[in-house]
């Protein structure tokens, strides 16, 4: 099937990308069955991605398509907490966990996710560095569970912040998403970017990259890295 | 920009839909601003649908991107109660309503959404007719709310049922979406419908549409419609 200009250009960045460099397409998708394996082939065979981001709200089917036997070296992120400003609206309403005890939505979503579909051992969590203290409860909540966490850079998550609640007790367990202040590193006036040289715009994101990796160690407490 | 094969045939086939009829992208949907907007421009503009569906979990930005001045005449649905089976593990987590009554989920996922986010008058629900009792309940809560409902047909909802569930005190109020039952009511067998006649295929197709639309009427104690 011929493929759109957009799609094209997404193989072409996949293709660029050094095997042993893990991508996670930010999918958000969710749907009934024969759609949801639709979208699952399509991410996993076709465009070969690593992981993806799923919403959990249609439940059992939505997170199945993703979850088949040959896809089980693949990884799924479940949302959670969302970096953007609005999202308490739901992800705070007052539920009613197990226990009896009223928490807030996110948590009970974080807990079903890990506790009830993760057959393959294989899902994780998406958790906005805009919240860092909610952040640290799912950690503590779930010490195994990989946590992906965008809202550092453009969104104004602290990194370092981010970083210490994201963790787990190896000091791994976790990736920082960083897209726009990356992409965007020389300049996101459009106008200009075509005017700069190729040579310009990769330095400028690789330096971008750099700082972020050299900022996670930090926070982390380990050596620089001399690469 | 250059559009690939699907995105060809979507286009064509908006294209041969007369303006009357009203197009429904199921588009499951919801994103940060940014995103948002894009997904936002290329269903409304590039694409001319009428309304959309989407998911309500990321919150105000997710639906305000889809709720700009220049789209007040289209349609947002947002999705409630989704009629695959698995559907009731989030969608009935026990939930307190301000009221301080527990609730299942996806009535306060109603109820804020008709009663938060709806500023321009313009959205609705999905409502699975796999779930009529459910279904009914919304309508009661919400009596000018438009539900959008899929899951009569290859997914078993009685059609009769839904519709004395969904309809409004006019016998108005909502969309029964059915998919493939009419797509594949010839076959869904690819083989035999490359062979089949193009006008047997669409006489199936149309022959399908036209008793679900008498069924319709019949469940409302409308007259038959000649056409």
């Amino acid at each position: 099937m011929e493929e759109g200009q957009g799609i094209k250009s997404l193989l072409e960045t996949l293709n660029d990308i050094p095997d042993h460099i893990p991508t996670i397409a930010d999918y958000k998708r969710a749907d009934i069955e024969n759609c949801g394996a639709a979208y699952a082939r399509r991410v996993f065979d076709r465009f070969g991605f690593d992981a993806v981001t799923l919403y959990h709200y249609m439940g059992d089917e939505a997170i199945e398509a993703f979850q088949q036997p040959q896809w089980a070296d693949r990884g799924i992120f479940v949302l959670c907490r969302t970096s953007n400003r609005g999202s308490a609206r739901f992800q705070h309403m007052p539920t009613v966990n197990p226990s009896g005890k009223i928490v807030p939505q996110y948590l009970e979503v974080a807990r079903v996710v890990v506790d009830e579909l993760d057959r393959l051992g294989n899902i994780g969590l998406v958790m906005g560095a805009t919240f860092p203290e909610e952040l640290s409860l799912v950690r503590q909540q779930h010490p195994r569970t990989i946590l992906l966490i965008p809202g550092v850079g453009t969104q104004g998550g602290s990194l370092p912040d981010a970083v210490k609640a994201a963790r787990d007790g190896e000091g791994r367990g976790f990736f920082i998403s960083v897209s726009r202040s990356i992409i965007y590193a020389l300049t996101d006036d459009k106008s200009r970017l075509e005017s700069e040289s190729y040579r310009a715009f990769t330095k400028a994101a690789r330096d971008a990259a750099k700082r972020y990796r050299d900022q996670i160690n930090e926070a982390l407490g380990l050596s620089p890295v001399a690469v």
